[in-house]
């Protein structure tokens, strides 16, 4: 991770303040916790238990008396807890990629925004397995004194929702006023409708779905070959050493792909060269400039993020399927429900598409749940559910007020 | 590559024979020919001329005498010169994968079929930078004694075609009854009809477009990351040792999710399980039956294809552009063809989408060529133009035989 001197780049300090801005939550600091120890591990879906696992989480806006005005968000496959306002620690924490930039969703959670702080409390905590802050890989096992590895178990989306019930539990919050996620986000904000029923007033699932199609599942299968296939990788074992960059890179290029819409490449880049009076280079390098942009997020992403997180990370994304609460029967699954849901797809997004939203709609729909499904016409692709702030924002801000989802 | 001993394997052998039947080609055998030398080197898009090449082509049907009923089909990134029939010499030639299956696109070329033997003489060549029998990366450089690896000069469509048509002229072939091609094959059957517009009577392209997309340059520079960071990549030296083959699996594993809609993949594999009845096995190797799917096709392909074959043809695709020959404009490049046009899309193919075809079309129509276009309903993606056979089978032969267009 590169080393970022706060004292030496005077233009890079200026930029590491919050903005002067009466919408920013300003600077955030992360709370670090522990939820589980030797006397209460967490049983995973795989069968094993895991103990201790510390998790990171934010909170952005204060808890009411009642404690019922907490919203918890949900982040995404290389999401973090850090969804808003600037970090204070980044520089002591070695997380050096936040200096320049406010947290994931920013545009999304502050006063007067959609998540408005001024009258929520947001809660956003990184999942298990990850890299930032919560228990993961690079974790130490306590049996071997070394960094788990590979010998992490196989973590699920519904271990995660698991955890995260019992971090809200532990700040005494009975009731979520909503949960909020999108795309791998969405799902656990699915899941903690289904398996908390009682305890989930709101969900809104923005560019997520049930499932993963076969198609995100071969796309995740490739960006694992990548990286176990990394001269580096030695087996899980590289946290004494150069982690296996490359394949990590080549993983985040791919999904990249897979955020971005057809249509929002070809405006993007087109078929563009980067040099040379837009004639060919004639070489195999980076000649393009949709390589160039994919090199620059393959080699940006490998700086803050952990391959062995990414494998754990992606198979939770396959495993995922809210119908086998069901028995392979999506309606019945989504039969004890009782929150109120408002689901978001985007037209552009082939990651998860509006047909899987809308499939996912019909079975709340058939089951009598109180739903709203809105497809925005967008061409970002899947990047639209952290892009179509303006489209987003007034669904999301209206669906939070109300009692019933009548207007939106 | 596996050693197949055809006496070992009674089934086997069984397969190894043509089959009995009124509309196969039956037994083929390849032609190889030398079409430069040192006196008659091909000058290259790059700027390098390259001397000796040797081209491997197979023909099905008679030549008339008047030499004008030959139609020239060429070949997809993994494709050869067996188009159709049973390789005679694929064991004597170390091609063992021949041994039971019939060339690529054996369903339309044969006695009666689309390409019907009868009447027309179809010659497929392999093309340069390949690893079937053409000069490629695998070839010696006579110039150092050893295989030229990286140090092949950059290939392109046009450098493909212009071989082509010394194997054309060596033939005595003025002019080609019709030039035929799928994917990339089909932009060579395109620069063929503006480089040569009065050699090429009539010109079928199926799958392709006049310029790959920016997602499709994406997902060749992936495919590319992946073998140049193969542990045994070695700066392309690898032909004395191990292949880069996990990095070519990888590559491939990925052209096929690209080769397959959304739709097929979900048809053909959707989120079933290996095994475990059908539940997660929890871990993080081939667990879902579309990886088992992707793995099987990643590693079958690197027993018969040359990874910096796969570099350097994926690059050619990259590259080609008709409008290049319009100075950016397709209307201005297609202005000198002569050749009439029948052009195929599939709905579901979303490497080479009806829209971009449609582009193609349009700019033949505008330019006032005599183009038809017709779009296939298919749930097959961009593989329908192997698969749809009976769809394509009337169009293409009613085009053969017309001397209008009038009527597809």
């Amino acid at each position: 991770m590169k080393n970022v001197n706060k004292n030496s780049d005077p233009k890079r300090k200026k930029k590491y303040e919050p903005p002067d801005s009466l919408t920013s939550v300003g600077w955030t600091e992360p709370h670090i916790i522990t939820l589980a120890d030797g006397n209460n591990p967490l049983l995973l879906d795989c069968g094993e238990e895991l103990a201790p696992i510390s998790v990171e989480y934010e909170m952005y806006g204060e808890m009411n008396s009642n404690k019922d005005n907490v919203i918890l968000l949900l982040h995404a496959l290389s999401g973090d807890a850090h969804a808003a306002g600037w970090d204070k620690k980044a520089l002591e924490m070695g997380r050096s990629w936040r200096v320049d930039r406010p947290g994931w969703w920013d545009t999304m959670i502050g006063p007067g925004k959609a998540l408005d702080t001024n009258k929520y409390c947001i809660i956003c905590s990184n999942v298990l397995g990850s890299c930032y802050g919560t228990t993961g890989p690079a974790s130490i096992d306590p049996e071997t004194g070394e960094p788990y590895g590979m010998s992490f178990p196989i973590v699920t989306v519904g271990d995660w929702v698991r955890l995260q019930e019992r971090l809200v539990s532990h700040l005494g919050i009975e009731k979520l006023y909503a949960v909020i996620g999108g795309s791998l986000g969405g799902q656990q904000a699915l899941e903690w409708s289904l398996a908390y029923p009682d305890r989930v007033e709101r969900t809104v699932i923005l560019a997520s779905s049930a499932r993963l199609s076969a198609q995100g599942l071969a796309f995740n299968a490739v960006a694992r070959s990548s990286i176990l296939n990394d001269i580096n990788f030695n087996d899980g074992n590289y946290y004494d050493r150069d982690q296996p960059a490359q394949g990590l890179a080549i993983a985040r290029m791919l999904g990249h792909i897979t955020y971005l819409s057809e249509t929002a490449m070809r405006d993007k880049f087109g078929r563009r060269y980067r040099k040379n009076g837009n004639r060919p280079g004639f070489h195999l390098g980076v000649d393009f400039e949709v390589e160039s942009y994919l090199e620059y997020q393959g080699q940006s992403f490998v700086s803050r993020f952990d391959a062995n997180s990414y494998l754990y990370i992606t198979r939770a994304m396959d495993y995922y399927d809210a119908a086998d609460r069901g028995e392979g029967d999506l309606d019945r699954a989504c039969e004890n429900a009782r929150s109120r849901f408002l689901l978001i797809s985007f037209s552009s997004d082939w990651l998860y598409t509006p047909e899987q939203m809308k499939e996912l709609t019909f079975a709340l729909y058939r089951t009598k749940k109180d739903v709203s499904y809105v497809e925005i016409p967008s061409t970002y692709g899947h990047d639209a559910f952290l892009l179509e702030v303006d489209e987003i924002t007034p669904l999301i801000s209206k669906f939070l007020k109300g009692d019933t989802n009548h207007g939106i």
